[in-house]
């Protein structure tokens, strides 16, 4: 702790205060108002009557666990933004507001009269923040965007895949993330922003956007191939300029392994103490190897077969050479370092039982983070929220109730909804 | 534009006046660098007398194409940090910085006497950003980290692949940019925080914890199986909840086609018009055609197999079922979307002669947007730098470079640096 600061100042959460309206649905906008949320705003989920998307989407249980790993922290309300009513009431809250954030296709808010710049009108402070597939500009704009679509139009698909195999999407959903993800660091910039000027900036974020700085091995290996498009390489190095580099099998499973640096090579080289391999001149520098990356992998995956995981790793950390175990998601899940370091929590979620849910990947030096609450049931805290934003007393929500322009609440929450 | 706001705030920079001092190496760092400079920060590359290690990597051209991607309208110096001289001559840049962030392995800015306590006593209000693959605290903080071991202790691995092949690392290198924009996002949020609490945080990034989050879709599976580990399942939908989703043969290449709503597959069904597939009682509802996914994947590539990539697009972007080809690298870099929109410049680069280089994917309303810079080359921007942050004259800085303090710029570029 340096002398001229004070631990109080430390030790608040750097968005406490701040007024987030979240209109996200399923990953995109929902994993922004996430950050927003764990960084100490005070983040609203509001959704249709029916509630957003990802709701339904749940399988066996009828609702989607994603739902509770994407919405810790935010309370919830759902509102009729078709209705006359629904829409008055929204701009009341916008007046409030610090931040909205969307994930619509392009000019769903303006077809409901709710367009950034009519709202910015009502509240210059505001912060609007959208986050389409292809931008709210461009000969693109209005085709339909998925996270699926996405990585197809944006060439991940062309280079993700073992080598023989078609165009491959990747397992996790990075489109939709990697959106979400720059949603929240333009909201984070325009609200440094307007420390400054006092005025709410609307940000644009464009997920085919987000996608194309993440090609930079791709695009490298495509400048110096004079333009042409580079070979689908499994897991091996994608320029094949680096060996070992990739994915080795032992008795229980795999391991990654990676010799950036000429040392690490040579400590490999000790530890797999094969003969043959010390003077084999296909391996005499990073850029041979590379070159006889097959024949690498070969004497590789002759020392690493014959040991578990665990050997591997242990042999090779303790020799400083990259290595790691590919985990299964359930491992990962009970990964000791990220419980160790509160990053991962043990939950009892009012909808899905004993749970592992995840804090933010935002760490703040001294903060003494929000303690993780569970995602709203629909509707949650349509009481709690009204009365603190607008000061709305029970009688009044109950009229709104009536006439349907909120949905009524789970009775247990009615006039309640948990404190956060 | 709102009758209360002025033209001439919103197109001003975001980050206009912000001084960075970027430590960054590789991809994950410098993304973070690149984000801000675009924004608008006079953003300082620092790099050791001999480059950052991506400058070699550059297989026939001897230098990375990626570096070019990735380092745009930041300034270059080069310096020695392990010299008393160099140390001495950084704290001063310090001292006048408002952002420094790092991407070196936990503890290395430490030992060279420079870690983040020492450097926000001298200068409270710096903010001092770290990314690593592990995080500055818990058991796994020293193990070597790449965007290969970290995909593969991510779990990201265990889920990518096709459904019969190994464990398979994604095409992009996701891990390094996903810690990359959350490292700009944890500096943006600083920023805020600094003009309510006038002080300087620490913003921490592990790229491993980065991930946790975009595996949503996996930890709904896990959820859904009791525990277990979901398979991989290569184009298919993770949870088999919904067909037609994947990726579909054509005779020119791949389309990839998803339904949503069922509204998608009744559109997809007329336009196909194939014989027995509107009273398929596997094709009844979206929950129904995932339990029969591969059955509806042979309907659909039966009836794609026969079009090229344009006419099935066309066919499904006029009917609104959501649709997109699959393209390669090279026809992303000429996308006439992304082009028409400021996102991809053509750009004659001091290095790397005629490229397609992007622009920022964060968009701000109203922003006159900074033109884009080619990266500099090592030392390029040495005079002018230490001139503007230290009012050094240029005997100071040959003095400086005499003493190998400083690497010497390429002579074009002694006492001149360009302008931006």
């Amino acid at each position: 702790m340096s002398s001229t600061t004070q631990p109080a100042d430390l030790a608040r959460h750097p968005l406490q205060g701040l007024r987030v309206l979240d209109l996200g649905q399923i990953y995109n906008g929902p994993y922004a108002g996430f950050l927003l949320a764990m960084a100490g705003a005070d983040v609203i989920k509001i959704e249709p009557l029916s509630g957003e998307a990802l709701r339904a989407r749940g399988g066996m249980t009828g609702l989607a666990f994603s739902m509770g790993i994407l919405n810790s922290n935010k309370r919830g309300i759902a509102m009729d933004l078709k209705s006359e009513a629904g829409k008055e009431l929204f701009i009341k809250l916008v007046q409030e507001a610090d931040v909205l954030l969307e994930n619509f296709a392009p000019g769903a808010m303006e077809r409901l009269g709710l367009g950034a710049e009519r709202l910015q009108q009502l509240n210059p402070r505001l912060i609007y923040a959208s986050s389409t597939g292809y931008g709210l500009s461009g000969p693109d704009r209005d085709n339909l965007a998925m996270d699926l679509t996405i990585q197809a139009y944006s060439g991940i698909m062309s280079i993700n895949g073992p080598v023989d195999g078609p165009p491959l999407k990747t397992g996790p959903a990075i489109a939709d993330f990697l959106g979400g993800v720059h949603l929240y660091a333009g909201i984070a910039t325009a609200l440094y922003e307007r420390e400054i000027t006092g005025i709410g900036r609307s940000v644009e974020i464009a997920m085919l956007e987000t996608t194309f700085p993440v090609l930079s091995t791709s695009l490298t290996s495509m400048y110096n191939l004079g333009g042409k498009q580079p070979p689908r390489r499994g897991n091996s190095h994608p320029a094949s300029a680096s060996a070992p580099y990739g994915v080795y099998t032992t008795t229980d499973g795999h391991v990654a392994i990676i010799c950036v640096r000429e040392v690490h090579w040579q400590r490999l080289v000790t530890v797999m103490n094969q003969p043959g391999v010390e003077d084999n001149l296909h391996f005499a520098d990073q850029k041979t190897r590379g070159k006889y990356g097959d024949e690498v992998d070969e004497v590789v995956n002759a020392w690493s077969c014959k040991l578990n995981k665990a050997e591997v790793v242990e042999l090779l950390r303790a020799h400083n050479v990259p290595v790691a175990p590919v985990r299964t998601i359930p491992e990962v899940v009970e990964d000791p370092h990220m419980h160790s370091r509160g990053t991962l929590h043990r939950v009892k979620h009012p909808e899905f039982g004993d749970v592992v849910l995840p804090h933010s990947p935002l760490r703040f030096e001294g903060e003494q983070r929000v303690s993780l609450q569970p995602s709203p049931r629909l509707g949650e805290h349509t009481y709690k929220v009204l009365d603190d934003w607008l000061g709305y007393d029970a009688a009044t929500v109950d009229a709104l109730l009536e006439q349907g322009t909120l949905a009524a609440p789970d009775p247990r929450d009615r006039r309640a909804g948990h404190e956060q």
